[in-house]
C-alpha cells in the first residue's frame, strides 16, 4: 500500500503518538504504524462530528492503544508526549462552520491546545518528532494557481486563521527549541474512514455517502477547480515527513494528481460507482460567498523535491476504493 | 499637534473606547481625542510590566471614563463596547520573552481576549468602527527591504504569531460580518509616556531611562537597520484609519523617515541629550539568536496612498521631545 518500502524498518518497535488517531487521517496513518511494528498509542475525545470513530481501529484495535482525551487537557497530554519517539499531531477542529459558530472553541482545540502539547514536548520529551497535520485553508483566496507554500496566508475562516498559528507554533518550537517538526498543508484528503455524515468537513464525504445510499447529491457551482489526495498518499507523505530530518522545521503543500472542477469530479464518482448516480448543480449559496474562496490547486513541487513525494492514487481508482469501502460499511459512518 | 485638521470636526461628541488606554499609545491618543471633544472611554487591566500607568492620562484624567477590565473577561467588554462609535484596540501583551515564557498568557490575551472583543462587537454593536493595533513583528525576519505588506508572515515568536491571528480575526470579522476594521503593523514606536522601566516591550526604552539617568546604555551589535515611528505619527495613522471608509479590511505598514542603524540611533540619542551620554557596544547575546530578525525597515507606501500619512516628526526632534518628558516625569515610569 505504501510506497517508501523503509518504513518496515524504521518504524519497528518505534513508540508513536497519534492525536485525533479515531479520525478519518489518525486511523489510516496508524494501520501501517502497526504493520511495520510500531508501538501506537491513539488519543482521541470522540467528541460528537468531529470525525473520530471507533470503528475506524476495527481489525487493529488490538495492536493499538486507545487513549480517550481531549488535547486541550494539558496535563493528560503531558504525560502521554512522554517516551515517543514520534507524535503525528492531527487533532483538530477542522470544520469553516463550526469555527464561525464558536470561534472560542475552535482556538481553544487549533491554538491553545497546539500549545500545551509543544510545552509538554519541550519539557518532557524533546527528542519526539512531529508531523503536524495544516491545511490548505491558511492561504485563503489564492492570488495564483497553482499554490506554493510562499503564497501569502490570508485565511477567510477562524479556522485558517487558528491553524495557521497552530503550524507556526509547531515551527517555531522547532527552530527555537529544537523540538523537531515538520507541518504539511493538506488540501482535500478522501478515502476509506472520512467522515460522510454531513459536509461539515468536505462535501465530498456527503456526496460518497449520498451515492452510497442511491440518493442525489448536490454540486455547488461545478466550475470550481479543486485537488484531491487518496489518504493512502497523505499517510506516506506523514511517514516521509516523519523519517527524514531533511523535513525538520518545513512547510510542504500535498497536492492531487491534477485539478479538476467539481462537476467533473461528480461525473468521476458517477463512473467510479459503475456509472450509477445523479447530481444537481445549485449555485452557491449567498451566504457563503465571503468564505468561497474560488478555485484551489497546490503545487507539491517542494516535497517532491526534498522528500520524494508524489501523489501515486489516481483520482478514479481512489474513488473506487472510497465506495468500495463504504457500500462494505455506510451504516457504521451515518 | 496632529496633521489631520480635520479631527477635531470629526470626533466632537463621538463615543470611542481605548482598550489599553492607560499604555503609551492608547494614553497619547486619548489625549486629541479629548481636545476634539469626544467621549472618551478608556480601558486598561493595570496588569504590572504591561505599561498601563495611571500618570499617563495625567491632565486628561477628568475628561476621560477610566474603567479598570480585563480584555480577557467577555462580560465586562460586552457592556463597555456598546453605544461606541470608534473602538482603538491596542490591549495586547508586546513582550516577545515574555511570550515565550507563557505562551498560554499571551494566547489569552493576544487572540482569545480579541475574539471575544470582536463576537462583542458583532453581537452588541455591529456599526463600530475598529482600529486594531497590529505589529511587524509578524513578518519575521524580512526577505527583502523595505518591507511592504506583501511580505510572508512568518513571526519568530509566540507574540508574533499570536498578534497575526488578533489581526485577521479582525480582517475576518470586517469580510464576513461587515464590522469595519482596519489593521495598523506597528514598527519602533517612541515618545513620551512610553515604558522605560525595562527593555520588555522595547530596548529604546530602557536606552532612554538610562540616559536620563546619566548611566551608560547598551547596544547590541550596533548594526542592525531598524526604524521609528514618533508616537504622535502614530496616532495620527490611527485617527485617519479611524475617519476613512477606504481603510476598512485593509492592513497598513506604519513607517519611520529613514532606516537607521542602531549605533547611530545611540548617536543620534546622544546628540538630542545635549551631548551627554555614553554607551557600550554588545555582542548579540547567542539565546536571543533564533529569535533575532535581522535588519527590518517598512514600506509605507499603502497608507501613504490610501490615507495620505506619512511620519512627520524627525527622529532627532522626537528623541527631545521624548527625553524632554521623561527629564520631567522620570520618576512615575521608573
Amino acid at each position: 500500500m505504501s510506497q517508501n518500502l523503509n518504513h518496515a524498518e524504521h518504524f519497528a518497535g518505534k513508540h508513536v503518538l497519534i492525536t485525533g488517531g479515531l479520525g478519518f487521517i489518525g486511523s489510516n496513518l496508524a494501520r501501517p504504524l502497526v504493520a511495520a511494528g510500531a508501538q501506537v498509542t491513539i488519543v482521541d475525545s470522540l467528541i460528537p462530528q468531529y470525525g473520530g470513530n471507533l470503528f475506524n481501529v476495527d481489525g487493529i484495535q488490538d495492536c493499538v492503544r486507545v487513549n480517550i482525551a481531549d488535547v486541550r487537557d494539558p496535563h493528560s497530554m503531558a504525560y502521554l508526549v512522554q517516551e515517543q519517539d514520534y507524535l503525528f499531531n492531527l487533532a483538530g477542529q477542522t470544520s469553516h462552520l463550526d469555527s464561525m459558530a464558536n470561534p472560542h472553541a475552535d482556538l481553544e482545540i487549533n491554538c491553545r491546545a497546539q500549545l500545551s502539547i509543544l510545552e509538554a514536548c519541550q519539557k518532557h520529551n524533546p527528542n519526539v518528532k512531529i508531523v503536524f497535520a495544516s491545511t490548505r485553508q491558511i492561504y485563503g483566496k489564492p492570488d495564483y494557481l497553482p499554490v506554493d507554500e510562499a503564497h501569502p496566508l490570508r485565511p477567510v475562516d477562524v479556522n485558517g486563521i487558528n491553524k495557521m498559528a497552530g503550524e507556526r507554533y509547531h515551527i517555531l518550537y522547532n527552530n527555537v527549541y529544537g523540538i523537531r517538526a515538520t507541518a504539511l498543508r493538506l488540501t482535500n484528503t478522501y478515502g476509506p474512514r472520512m467522515r460522510i455524515r454531513d459536509a461539515r468537513q468536505t462535501f465530498l464525504g456527503l456526496w460518497i455517502r449520498l451515492i452510497a445510499q442511491g440518493r442525489p447529491f448536490e454540486v455547488w457551482d461545478g466550475q470550481q477547480l479543486r485537488d484531491f489526495t487518496f489518504v493512502d498518499d497523505t499517510v506516506d507523505a506523514m511517514l516521509a515527513a516523519a523519517m527524514n530530518e531533511r523535513a525538520n522545521g518545513r512547510v510542504f503543500n500535498l497536492g492531487g494528481e491534477r485539478a479538476i472542477t467539481l462537476k467533473e469530479l461528480a461525473d468521476l464518482l458517477i463512473q467510479a460507482n459503475g456509472g450509477e448516480g445523479r447530481y444537481e448543480i445549485r449555485s452557491f449559496p449567498p451566504n457563503r460567498k465571503p468564505i468561497d474562496i474560488g478555485d484551489y490547486y497546490a503545487d507539491y513541487t517542494s516535497i517532491s523535491e526534498a522528500l520524494g513525494w508524489q501523489p501515486r492514487v489516481h483520482l478514479r481508482e481512489g474513488l473506487e476504493l472510497t465506495l468500495k469501502f463504504f457500500r462494505q460499511h455506510l451504516e457504521k459512518y451515518l
